[in-house]
């Protein structure tokens, strides 16, 4: 029998951290690591880059309704939403480690600018640099253990919330209203039923028939894979290119109709801006109104944002890493700094905040890609839908763009977890309903920072009332009240410690010994040393004899640092029955 | 064997904590608990009274000096000390649960409000009725629990800081120096150094005079009791008295020196207001120079203050309650609601922010105080001080006061724990060091809060890295590899145990078993389980069999919940070679 034993120590060690981080940073070996690509491109062939351009052209075929889509849920003009797409994905191929992921603009990123387009938009290009810089550095300082402490049900309610949002503010588009969609929920609620007298016939036609297209085409995949047989390839490929086929039928339908008769029936996106954006450095300043905005004005206007806004993209990004890691482990400090890169680099060429996206790493997964070059090929359409067709983007109906949207986001609510919480956990699921309340009734940013607060002060509370298992034991020489200590305890447990030992000691004898067990007792700080010094003192002088066993040699040394005259109490055996035989000898 | 065990629940049970704290208060039977003069007041006899008197004479001459020289460290006129002392001691008398306690003005409550006196004197008597409103609804609402989120370290540092602060401020009376004395430590020192020039002759031999003779009165004093010889009672009493002896000597030699040559050789506190202060309500609205304040305005100017001013009086409270307790429990909710109403009274009478003093109550105890009675002696003092001795105060110096003053805080320092800290816990140590750094640069209400978020994230921190064991061990069937969870695991562990998980079955052969052992693992929430359940199916699908070893049925349920295909990977025995032969068996 061979035993090896590895031991993931707990002590919060900052300081090997920060030391680690630097020394991660400058060591030659790391550079590679760094630098994913020259881990696959020697490798790289024909049938890898065949493979990779087929799932970057049906991932295209998503990313440009989606991109247009989110463009218009973030209040921007359609064209951005394009523009987002345009080099998230070579940038990802040079930095990127995990080969399904996507870049690109997401709804939960659209919803959260959606406040500061409001401004203008190039808040939403300045979003995307300040992100990107934030990610960045909190990749190169391994500080990416930050998103450990959101919780699932933080994760699941902010999700919940950012899609009621999100369909709600596609209600507009859905039933073809006038009048303003509303960036919170509340408000799109409102316009919505105070708009909705304004619905055409046609628009709410359109938008639910995208939906079941959508929805029949996705069953139609259903359990066929692209390496079946011609049949199921092309039934396959059908399913994978939906969000695409929905927009081109709805295109298509606008276009007939405007050529034969003239007329409009339904709300289309309009004329949209043709041609590459010049690169150029992202808004440091910017003009609202007539009032002129420098950058710190502009700081000011994002608020808590500058620090919620990539903390949601790296969440994202790195949930999305996780869910295509396969059991195997996911360098998420990696993926802050690819990500990080990403919208630095986009922010030159007036992109939106992006992130990895569930939707298009799925696809692009569903699509054999072998490689992170599924990205480039990925841009390479956008960039020939921004320069050939954007004239053709001017027939895509707004209520096809809605149902798209709104179909997207119905997969991502968690039904289920409200039920398994409900019977598992009500302290949890009153965490989840705080935290989706706080989000649509206060802001995205709020609601989440809100649960992880609420999770914080939960472990705080259960940290401040350890177990403490109290029994008596009758002996011959002597009564034992015996009080059980355990695991870690913390400065905030001390005032509960002292009660228990207290409660523990009302009443008895004097010639019965109290007995605190440290058998099981691992750490524990100087509060805790003094109240448990202070505490044995005091029953020593006015109770009974009050002994200390098994503690190890640091705890006890901390108790005895304090109250010297404890020494003597302290004792080491295996049975519990020795210790007052220990203790009779020596008094 | 008689084996009683009781177990204090570690659950944040909200929910009980409310439900008991409205029972508490509405029962007939803690109506009693609520007002413990009932308890002592049948049992009141003449030898309790004569030492109740005894004892309160002995603390009121050192709570006259004492109230003197507090009203000028928070700025205020000297009478408005005496008011704070008039009826604080009645309040406890009928609410106060422990017989030493002495509730009065304190040094640190003067200086943390000093800053809002720089405003307005009114500031000091909202700031009583408002800390007293904060104190008396955590106590009915059994909020107490929350001082001890504040750990040895943050006090102690937050302390050491209000010394340096409180000495440095006295500097001025202590040489009398013309100039302005400061309120923060940096600002005192600053305006000692450049107003050293000012110094007198005979203020700081005066002074320093004081420092001695309180020292050598206080050795005179060490190891006699009141029960003792007369000599031994006589030399007790006069150190006890110490307080009141120096002022009374700084007093007669300016008084003689004036009469004799018509000079002040040395700075006097000058004339003070004579008589009892009006009663009125406390003072909602100010003026401020030529701008009014409301109360909304008052209340911002507090701003953190409003909280940490209460959170610091029960700290001391509790703090001193808890040091006379003899190993009795203090029942801390009732101290708070006992305090809250003597600073709500207090605030009535004039009075600044009042709390358990450590000094007089000490001074109690050892004058042998029978019963919280002793404060109305003390009170009936003040009240004769107040009416008859105001103008005899005049001749009272500053030098005496602020020797008294240092001398007073000399021995509140805890100098040890520097040294205890630095062998046991650097982390702690830093916490003490950023709080003493933090409570002198940026101000003590800012300090404290610093400290207690600093230990909250620690406390976060550690319980995001759980000690995780692994080890292999070789059997017939298979080679296992152990992983041993332990205790509670939160949601912000969830990485780490993924982490620790994939770790160990990197590499490792496809006929090899896995078993994550729960034997220890007492309780999960909803983001452990679903990490634990995702990457068991993922090792599953991708390595090799992972088995859950022990899991209790409530936390195996919470990972079936999630992924039902685990439902036949839970196995319970006692010893570890027995689950490759159970598992090959249902195989």
């Amino acid at each position: 029998m061979t035993v090896n034993a590895i031991c993931y120590d707990d002590k919060p060690q900052i300081r090997k951290r920060l030391k680690k981080s630097f020394g991660k940073v400058c060591s030659a070996k790391m550079i590679k690591r760094k630098l994913p690509i020259v881990g696959w491109l020697p490798k790289y062939n024909v049938n890898t880059l065949v493979q990779d351009m087929i799932a970057g052209i049906t991932v295209g075929l998503t990313a440009i309704p989606q991109g247009l889509a989110y463009a218009i849920i973030a209040g921007l003009s359609p064209e951005y939403g394009l523009y987002s797409g345009l080099v998230a994905g070579v940038v990802y191929t040079f930095f990127g480690s995990c080969k399904d992921i996507t870049v690109g603009p997401t709804a939960i990123m659209a919803a959260i600018v959606a406040k500061f387009v409001a401004y203008s938009s190039d808040f939403a290009i300045l979003a995307s640099f300040l992100a990107g810089i934030v990610e960045l550095l909190m990749g190169v300082l391994n500080f990416g253990f930050l998103v450990e402490f959101i919780s699932g049900p933080v994760i699941s309610g902010f999700t919940t919330a950012a899609v009621l949002q999100i369909a709600s503010s596609q209600l507009k588009g859905l039933f073809g209203l006038r009048g303003s969609a509303g960036t919170y929920f509340a408000e799109s609620a409102v316009s919505f039923v105070r708009n909705i007298k304004t619905t055409t016939l046609w628009d709410p036609i359109l938008g639910f028939s995208t939906i079941v297209i959508l929805l029949l085409l996705k069953k139609l995949g259903r359990g066929c894979s692209i390496t079946g047989g011609v049949s199921e390839k092309i039934r396959c490929y059908v399913s994978l290119s939906r969000n695409a086929i929905v927009v081109v039928i709805g295109m298509l339908v606008a276009f007939i109709v405007k050529r034969t008769t003239g007329d409009e029936p339904v709300v289309l996106i309009g004329d949209i801006v043709k041609g590459l954006p010049t690169p150029k450095l992202p808004p440091f300043s910017t003009t609202v109104g007539n009032d002129s905005y420098i950058f710190g004005d502009m700081l000011q206007v994002f608020g808590p944002s500058s620090f919620v806004l990539p903390f949601v993209a790296i969440l994202e990004a790195v949930a999305v890493a996780k869910s295509f890691a396969d059991g195997v482990q996911v360098d998420a400090n990696q993926e802050m700094i690819a990500l990080g890169l990403c919208n630095i680099v986009s922010s030159f060429v007036s992109s939106m905040p992006t992130t990895g996206s569930f939707t298009k790493s799925a696809l692009n997964r569903a699509s054999g890609v072998k490689t992170p070059a599924g990205g480039i090929f990925n841009c390479l359409l956008i960039v020939l839908s921004v320069t050939l067709l954007a004239s053709t983007f001017y027939y895509v109906p707004k209520a096809s763009l809605a149902g798209l949207i709104i179909t997207a986001m119905m997969s991502m609510v968690d039904y289920e977890i409200f039920g398994r919480l409900w019977v598992h956990s009500k302290r949890e699921l009153c965490v989840l309903i705080v935290t989706i309340i706080m989000c649509l009734g206060v802001g995205l940013e709020y609601g989440i920072v809100t649960g992880i607060l609420l999770d914080a002060l939960f472990i705080l509370y259960s940290k401040a009332r350890p177990t403490v298992y109290v029994y008596s034991q009758k002996e011959p020489r002597a009564d034992l009240v015996v009080i059980t200590l355990n695991y870690n305890l913390s400065y905030c447990a001390a005032e509960h410690v002292r009660k228990s030992i207290l409660v523990a000691a009302e009443g008895i004898s004097s010639d019965s010994l109290i007995i605190i067990d440290g058998t099981n007792l691992r750490k524990i700080d100087s509060t805790i040393a003094s109240t448990l010094a202070t505490v044995a003192n005091d029953v020593n002088n006015k109770i009974c004899p009050c002994l200390f066993l098994n503690f190890d040699e640091k705890l006890s040394k901390m108790c005895t640092a304090l109250k010297p005259q404890l020494a003597d109490k302290f004792f080491c055996c295996k049975k519990l029955s020795d210790v007052a035989d220990m203790y009779f000898k020596g008094v």
